[in-house]
């Protein structure tokens, strides 16, 4: 038993549906033909604020008691969080504020300051932004927003895989990028109720593999700040909630290096002509590099998100 | 009476229909607050071979005589055209020879050749492209396939606009990228068939408006070499039938500068995560720099093509 059910997603969709956006599928007979499978993708790249993030913000937001609203929300995010959190306050009329890592894309800062949140950055390397995040809230009275691990926002997340299952129905595996893990429980859930024969699977950036390493003792590990191009996918432990669901109902955790992400976030962007993140391409570049059992043939693959700056693509 | 019909353009829907695909069309809130308007961009950008000129070329090659077949096509383009050429061509197994300028973006000298066609390049500022064109037509008995100018190429240029004008009923109007002017008089014909109230316009880059010119002189003008980014819509002057029927039936032809078209790439790529080359959203600049008549609030606008570099890009 999950602590997060079909239900739960189910009733997120319904309460967000003002909020986020039903993306469209996609697919590429160029991704197609280099990886031998048929691909789906899940355009959450498409997704207001650029990623799957508004999802499980707006969920949270909606689920606080009317009488704490006034006092706004708190926010920590290496940014597609921040922004979603910041979108969706702003939808709602509350207050927001996010504690942003400093070395963030610029895209996403701005994003968020633009979105009317007070934006307060740290220094990755030193501070601790749950401390920082912490101490505002106690200040303001204002409610803290986990990133990923929380029933809510796991059970917002999870509503992208139950538009994906509806939309391309008969998947052998669903393919998708592990940070905090809050994407890939809250999927993992409503893909194996809708379809319970499909196959589901986390990828990690070989360099932040707390998933890989955790799952493989049997318990939460925390490893140092990673230095992954993928910065949505920095976090350094999994999530309690999140790890119990993942070590539950998810295949395995596959691994793909640096050059991997970069090659497969090119590709992607020019032969799809949707703008991808690194973060977001994670899960293609597991399908592209063959990382998946040879006999899954139908897969969808979340692309999370889009945020990307013009300087890092030129640096791709 | 044009010399290209709604039912030629039909037809061409028809044939086409097994090698082009039916591109989405997409909203943008950013960019509808940002504009004043209600925008729907047609998703050419997301067409096989990242452009809309495969429904032209697809259309134009089904439309050869079986007996010339085997001899193969030849073309000459600024890119998109000759790319279109090459995918049409090796899905009907015919061989095909393009002439290229030696400047064109990088992604679509190799896409075209990676679809399995022969590539010549040429100095665009010495060099005739027609003229060489017509020498490897003559020696080798293949079919040219003129990028604009001929009633096969602008009846399929027109299934762009037939399928918006079914997916975004009700339009106020329609802004069209205009180089030699096959999409835009396809368009026309189109949108104001099944539509007759839509006002229709044609975009040009300042620096390239061999129609703007030509129009107001009422006799078709040629300019020089246009030093425009917008590569795509780089024709020194109007083709004989798209010209006529431009004249007929479009509204106005619109300027933008190349800050303007540079702006607009960004904005589009960073706020819809849609990957839109210059020449692509050279329509899109200029409904957001405000050069439509104000009473036009509901605007269809083609994104004509995704095929950017990075280093493009990253210049932006």
């Amino acid at each position: 038993m999950t602590p997060v059910t079909i239900d739960d997603i189910r009733a997120a969709a319904a309460r967000i549906a003002p909020i986020a956006q039903k993306t469209p599928i996609w697919r590429s007979r160029s991704f197609d033909e280099r990886c031998g499978r048929e691909v789906v993708f899940k355009c959450e790249n498409l997704q207001k604020g650029g990623a799957f993030k508004i999802r499980g913000a707006s969920n949270f937001l909606l689920s606080i008691p009317e009488a704490d609203r006034p006092k706004g929300v708190v926010g920590f995010s290496s940014g597609n969080h921040a922004q979603a959190v910041a979108i969706a306050a702003r939808v709602l009329g509350m207050p927001a504020t996010l504690v942003m890592p400093d070395d963030a894309p610029k895209s996403k800062l701005e994003a968020t300051r633009a979105n009317g949140a007070r934006v307060v950055v740290y220094d990755r390397f030193k501070d601790s932004r749950e401390r920082i995040g912490q101490e505002i809230a106690a200040e303001t009275g204002a409610t803290l927003v986990p990133p990923f691990d929380h029933r809510w926002i796991i059970a917002g997340a999870g509503t992208c895989a139950l538009e994906l299952m509806e939309q391309a129905p008969g998947l052998d595996a669903l393919v998708v990028c592990l940070g905090g893990g809050g994407l890939l429980s809250g999927s993992a859930i409503a893909a194996m109720a809708v379809n319970p024969g499909v196959r589901v699977f986390g990828v990690e950036p070989e360099v932040a593999d707390d998933y890989a390493q955790s799952l493989q003792k049997g318990e939460r590990i925390e490893i140092a700040s990673p230095p992954t191009i993928a910065d949505g996918l920095r976090t350094t432990k999994p999530g309690e909630i999140t790890f119990a669901v993942i070590r539950e109902l998810v295949d395995a955790v596959l691994l793909v290096s640096e050059e991997e992400i970069r090659e497969t976030t090119k590709f992607v962007i020019s032969r799809t002509k949707l703008l991808v993140e690194p973060s977001g391409a994670v899960g293609a570049a597991a399908v592209l590099y063959g990382k998946l059992p040879p006999e899954l043939k139908k897969v969808g693959v979340i692309l999370s998100g889009g945020n990307v700056d013009f300087e890092t693509l030129a640096a791709l």
